[in-house]
């Protein structure tokens, strides 16, 4: 998948706002969305609990977006006709975020995107594990990982 | 615990929706809250994709909402000053949610209150493991495991 100008922040945000209502309540806003890097945030004052710090499904839900706009992005960029869904998914919770929330995909093996790549070719659909960080500043602040599959339309 | 009808479902519903700012926005409602039946739903319209079936961070969300009431339910009830938070959890999507979305608890073994309850008296706070079903009508659309602590405020 080339860095295509067509298929980058903009995009995604359309993407997410109109597909995805709790999106906009979360105040979802994707910051930057590249072969190599794809951030998605929302602030803190629509997700957060009575000590001030980040609802872990607001957490959750940031990350599994992020997951989802990748293999969407992936997707549309393969001219493959497919919806991206969660299939299962973990997440840990390592330290309170007290500021805006920010989460980061974590880029996927070339070996893990050419299998991806394979499946797709051959059966129209396709599996692949992504993880995504959530950071409070320097420090990992939450670890996620979700398994997403392309389903044809 | 016994079943105190001061710690039903119109308390729950009240500190959700003074603690959490996005479970507004989900429309979560406490529907029964017994020592054997915790069960929150919350509208499809709100939690909904472009497919019409519910996005995977809202029911992620309402079965961290059911743990979480559980554990702070009991502590209220054990009048220790507590607050609940999750640490980790997996969720397994099964089928997708096309109405109403419905977590029920599974009621943790005897044994595993009683050693919540000894970790509290010892040391003031604990760890429980709490299982969250997602429903669509007779069958499990989705699976919740999550790790709660009980943190002294």
């Amino acid at each position: 998948m080339r860095d295509d100008p067509q298929l980058g922040a903009d995009y995604l945000q359309d993407r997410i706002n109109a597909e995805i209502t709790l999106a906009r309540h979360i105040g979802v806003v994707v910051e930057r969305a590249g072969d190599f890097e794809l951030v998605l945030s929302a602030p803190l004052d629509r997700n957060d609990n009575h000590k001030g710090t980040a609802f872990g499904g607001s957490l959750f839900s940031l990350a599994v977006l992020t997951g989802w706009a990748w293999v969407t992005r992936y997707l549309v960029a393969a001219h493959i006709d497919a919806d991206a869904v969660i299939q299962e998914s973990s997440i840990r919770y390592l330290t309170p975020v007290r500021g805006p929330l920010r989460a980061s995909l974590v880029p996927p093996a070339a070996e893990q995107v050419q299998k991806f790549a394979r499946m797709l070719r051959r059966a129209g659909r396709g599996r692949i594990c992504l993880e995504v960080v959530i950071g409070q500043g320097r420090t990992v602040a939450a670890e996620f990982d979700g398994t997403f599959a392309a389903i044809p339309r």
